[in-house]
């Protein structure tokens, strides 16, 4: 079978699932961090030149959570990555202009005006930051590359998914201490500069050593270790590492 | 016509709508703060020993976030209460022992055994933190009573809402720095201790005072004004007021 008709027998046997549940959807806005940059995983439709966020549909039987697993790992292969609620997108005008008909259309495949494909859909986004080692494409009914993009350099964007990515920005910008502490963007020992081109790539502008120095350790979430010899010794950092969470004592307003 | 038979109209005719998004709903945790104690806003459904969080589902033709705030308008007569999206609760069984049965049992209301109230929904919580001004009762189809009730003496529970007050309360914990700031919880000039006393309702545990003014001084979000004078002069407490959001300068890395 030619990689064509396969996309087209995929799309085919997707539009004639049955037990999705109507109306409801997932997206996952999935950041990366390479070379002081803060990325963003998209995937590309089959003969359009437009991108999206991995997402999918619910099955009936199937825990929300659950869903937006499995989606993402369908459509990435990333797996145990930790995905967290940010935001539901319900805005009635959201999912017109829906490039699913135009898909259908390329690959001639008819299905009825009122086909669950064509509904409004709600999309409960997820967010997730996972190390930045995807390298391969995983053409699936719907798209067929999968690629990161610098956040400052999007493609063209399918539904809401700029405004997605934009609010997954914003939640992450909210709560940069807890997320960058949990996630593994970093070696386990780091050095303070590590940790503030991390901060910088997030929050999207140049903070000031002393001033981001002072801020974190504030913070009682880093531990400070050995130096790191490079070599020439009088330059050498000290090297860090985030304390569990059950190491942290002095988050909470009295201890 | 009886307040019975004005029940029974009113949930014949919610049945009855056809044009509402199915499997989705919307439910709204509305806290609010009263004589050092953090409540919690709760509708009693007729005729049974059981309350449920304000709720309530979305028209076909509706922003979901205007649903949010329409629905509980209907439920509570709350308006221009800003509501926040804090989880959206997916889990298949969740809406296993269905209440609403009960309800349309209890008022010998037939419905066809697939009718959308019987399905599986997934509902997107809501949060609110709000003056504990509201003090009368809304009968509607579902519920005849409207009343605050401490986060610590909960009445049973429907549907998994006990769950969602949980998640909504660390919602607010985990952000309590913006939430505190951003509502109308205190007057517009208060003492430490009235704030200290807020945060310990929310937090649940009693703060040392010297930790608890050392972190929130630190926060850069309050301007100190005039000594309330109480009249024992040497006991007059300073009085403070929340910066407005233009006028934190401080609460980024870098500035």
């Amino acid at each position: 079978m030619t990689e064509n008709a396969k996309n087209k027998q995929n799309l085919k046997e997707l539009v004639e699932t049955k037990d999705f549940v109507e109306h409801l959807s997932i997206d996952c806005v999935i950041f990366g961090f390479h070379k002081d940059k803060l990325k963003v995983l998209l995937l590309k439709y089959h003969d359009l030149d437009l991108w999206c966020v991995p997402g999918g549909f619910i099955f009936n039987d199937e825990n929300l959570n659950d869903a937006a697993a499995r989606t993402l790992y369908e459509r990435t292969h990333l797996s145990n990555v930790y995905l967290e609620q940010f935001y539901t997108f319900g805005d009635v005008r959201r999912t017109e202009n829906n490039v699913h008909q135009k898909l259908l259309e390329n690959k001639n495949i008819a299905v009825e005006e009122n086909h669950w494909i064509h509904q409004r859909y709600i999309s409960v986004g997820y967010f997730a930051l996972v190390d930045y080692t995807l390298t391969y494409t995983f053409p699936d009914s719907f798209n067929e590359v999968c690629r990161w993009f610098d956040i400052s350099e999007l493609p063209e964007l399918a539904f809401d998914h700029k405004e997605m990515i934009e609010k997954g920005l914003l939640h992450l910008r909210k709560n940069i201490d807890y997320q960058v502490m949990g996630s593994n963007l970093l070696p386990d020992k780091f050095t303070m500069k590590e940790l503030q081109h991390l901060y910088e790539a997030i929050l999207g502008e140049p903070l000031r050593r002393n001033n981001f120095q002072r801020k974190i350790l504030s913070l009682n979430i880093l531990e400070r270790l050995e130096k790191h010899f490079t070599g020439s010794a009088n330059k050498a950092p000290y090297l860090y590492r985030f304390l569990d969470n059950s190491e942290i004592k002095n988050l909470d307003f009295d201890k």
